[in-house]
């Protein structure tokens, strides 16, 4: 690492999150729904319930969460061709909307949500960079709010949502380690890494990829210690967002 | 026409449109764009400067204006499938979008444009109704914003905006026409006429479709008065919303 | 409108439509079929009756009736490429075929059809403008034919088909509202609409196009009676292809 | 062999073909164009010059004769899915159309045809079995016109077409060796065989299969045959079409 | 036919058979499998049963077999597209697993197999011409193991398998029948043809193609002849690969 | 961690590999090949030359890597669908494929490797966990042939290969962190990770998931660490495989 670090374009501390603002209840129709913005990063997120399950998961009596996820064509710098359009999914957005499933159901008790399916839908509005991790922590904040308006329809005692995740990004940007990293550093990163981790501690999904050469076990502690401590506060937002 | 007209859902009059707002400058990246909202419907358009011709125009000098439309999964009631994830845009995704492309063309002198294309991108972020009358009356904002950006780029004395387009619904709803139709009234719509007008007094399109039985011409003179007023207000409230 | 008008490349009055000629069952298979002639335009329409309804219908005791469109790759002056070879039924068929439905259904009482389908296929086999116009007079004989045919299966005084439609075009050409255009006119035209009627004065679909810029509401008034007494004619036509 | 043969459901002799009409010219637009009966069975067929090469061929200053085939819906006794709504040529279509454009390749010298490519679309209109015997014969009268009409814009002396096609089909059903099979016989046959001749003797193509089990050398031999003998009739079909 | 012959490039007599080696039971998973060889043309075919019969089949109280083939992309001298993301399998792909299915088909007694599907996958490894031939006498080792597999699931007595097929090419090179062309001699040969036997002498497949211009029926007679012997080796090297 | 461990179905100790082997030069054509395997699961690899870059590097006078990924269908323990017959790549292989050109690029000086391509395509014959991984690390050894047979098509003195990737799995199985999951262990394993590492220590990717619930810091150390230490047995077996 260098004696004399360069400053990052939003003037942020290498450690320091953007600001970060999760607003629910924005859609009048969603059970749940948070408008997640990472600084100039905007995803909307909404969780459906449908009571219905997968046609592979019939008769296991148990329920399942999975998420969808895309961009608006001018959410980004210049245009992005608008994928209904051209009939098919990225490799990108299949990851990413892989991800945020994998994420989600890991703190979802499946046999207590019941024959029934949470549908998330993530579409960014704006993208500065980290998508995928607004992404995942707002779709926790829908994913809670679904579940609220289940109520009598589950179980007597069933708490199908076991606890509280949320993701951020850290990288390597002008060999620095930093974190929760916008679209301006994300373009020349050496190295890029998303966490998911759990409120109590946990490791839900590591995804650290090097750009262009690889990067060093330090570096990638250092990452996973800042990611660590975002996540925190993340989590804190969440619970403010939800009133608690 | 019954001597006893039942009340609106929504309580308005039956030529009386929903509240409309149309903020500009919504995108941080797009060179125009407008979130139109026709009550709770709202649509985010944008307008994309792309400084190429489709290939089908190459070497005529002249411009192009298309338009891309769609909905977010849960901008409706209950989720709608992602056109994205089923590979293939609806029938009526693709009448919608044609529709705001041949709009816009009707008031933009194409030679004067110059080679370029400008492509409108509506996405429905909420759907209580209206969706394509509230994305040609928000899309010529962002239309004329992404214009005004080009400047210098255009031959001198070029003005491409030749005039203003504004869209309304009007429709038979229990017997009665109405303006304006959201949800509610659209379900149980008898008939239902989507309207185009320029500011000048033209009709740029007019699509009437009878839902259940064939309606009558007089019918049909109400709803296309009821329109023509009603776009003036639109057109008033671009306007304004563009500061003039 | 000028004091000198041009004169039509068919040599036809303003108000005048091309030969019309509709012969029904032309198909060896087909419930219903007619081969309507609009001049040099010739649409091949089938009527197929389908004992099971869409699956969303299911359960519900009414039927359906539903249409298909497409043109043999060489109907056109020049070669268009052919959809099943693309893959893809391009926006304009998609508008097309739904259109056909509309205005077939408009006239169906569909609970009296019974739990069945029936299944307009419009083939155009040669293409000189008014397409869309041809197949849906063509397919409303195809259509009584094939309600004909199901004589004992339909409940006891069951009369599905409640009326009968046609279409026909008019538009804005050199600057005179003419009657069903033919594509030397229609490449040309100022504005184009295509009217759907029922034989009992009601208005079924109007879809009214500015092509270049908008157009004043007189000459929609004209093109409105224009197309009114056009089909007229078309319903003369369609009752003595059936004889009556 | 029996020794007390079935009758054919046509009545015709084991040897015998339907009645051939070839009707040339059918085609308002296109360069060449025939329709082609075969008994019930109706085969559109156009031929339209293209005056580019397919990409892989450029440069290489010869030309391409290639061809499509579809079949419209209700051609078939009970309706077919449409290809274009599907989205995919089934294999059976692609099948057919490389046998078609392979089978005129054979008597076409591409390099005297000079860069430019013929496309062959057939369209079943009424499909009573041979379709693609009927397309394949249709098409060489397509094709004959559509070379015909290239006059001076060939190569001074240039004869692009060598020769003659024509196919037929010839089966075993119910025991015997019967020729140019109609649907009745093809539904039921043990074996089933297309042959493509030229007119001066030579082989273009044969495609025999066993339906349900093999065949012997002999029953072949018979097939082949009666199919050289249909063919003769075929090729003086095409000869009077084109009026020599 | 040239009284001075060409040698073969592999030097072989113009009747003469690449060395063939059927290696059974290559796969840990698939109930039947065999990786054929034909020289340097390598297929791996499995046999999979499924205890589910195609949805059209249902009810009927028999099985089927069906096939699929597919080419691994370096499996040709220069890299040939990967179908699976072209999205789309070629004609040619069709034409194959088509002819595959068919064959395997002429010797099952399919109301014997049961209610159940065997899948058959070929796909070829190296590519040296003749991949279908290869693909058919692998696939009928895969296939009498995976009927071995089954014992009791039988009805008892049912032997679901008639006979043994294998297929074998023959061509015009160089104005020479030759059998069972590779890679060097198939794109330069003048005529092409598969032939699909039965052991016990029956023809189940016929696919003769002329490439440039047509042949005769006494070249059509001597590939006849060689592949005739050629198929007798290939039985042959089955029963060994048994260990019959 | 438990205090009486549960042994692995292969009998491997926790942090043992299966046995590896890396076969290069498996394909007739292909300028690099390397058939990889892992225990039971067995990639074949190929890196082909392409003398052209993609449309988006024209220009840049650079090169690319990149990879496609397949199953054969039944490479598993039951039959997988057809990617190429579905017309669509799942998530899955698009994730996979995504990961190993990235893994590679990561050691490649794309300057030095000059205008052209690499492509890599991995297919697994035979599935039994960890194909991933057997596909970045047989996959090295393919590219490392390929660029070898550039020799004189490079510009003097470049070294397009700086460095030697290779990939391995880790997990929890049965509450203990063990290395090289196969698939007895993969379907019951409560958090997997792949990790791909450069041989002079570097850390190219990591993916690790929760497959249930989220997992301890301390188990993700334990796994990284065994990955290393698996890594360096790799980097050996590639040498080897090299003969170097």
């Amino acid at each position: 690492m260098p004696t004399c670090p360069v400053l990052r374009p939003s003037g942020r501390a290498v450690d320091a999150l953007r600001p970060i603002v999760l607003e629910p209840g924005v859609s009048k129709y969603a059970e749940g729904s948070c408008l997640a913005r990472f600084g100039d990063t905007h995803v909307l997120c909404t969780a459906s319930v449908d009571e219905r399950v997968p046609p592979w998961l019939r008769g296991q009596n148990q329920g399942w969460v999975t998420a969808e996820y895309g961009m608006l064509p001018r959410s980004t710098l210049t245009r992005t061709d608008r994928e209904a359009a051209r009939g098919r999914q990225t490799g990108r957005t299949q990851e990413i909307q892989r991800l945020i499933g994998r994420s989600l159901r890991a703190v979802v008790d499946l046999g207590a949500l019941g024959p029934r399916q949470i549908r998330i839908d993530c579409d960014v509005v704006q993208a500065d960079g980290g998508t995928r991790t607004a992404a995942v922590t707002g779709s926790w904040v829908a994913l809670q709010q679904a579940i609220g308006v289940l109520g009598d329809r589950l179980e007597e005692g069933a708490a199908p949502l076991t606890g509280q995740v949320a993701a951020v990004s850290a990288g390597i940007w002008k060999d620095q380690v930093v974190l929760d990293l916008d679209y301006a550093e994300d373009q020349h990163a050496e190295a890029d890494a998303n966490f998911v981790f759990s409120a109590d501690g946990g490791i839900v999904e590591i995804q650290g990829t090097a750009e262009s050469s690889p990067f060093s076990t330090e570096a990638f502690q250092t990452m996973f210690a800042f990611a660590r401590r975002g996540a925190d506060a993340l989590f804190a937002a969440q619970r403010t967002a939800l009133g608690r």
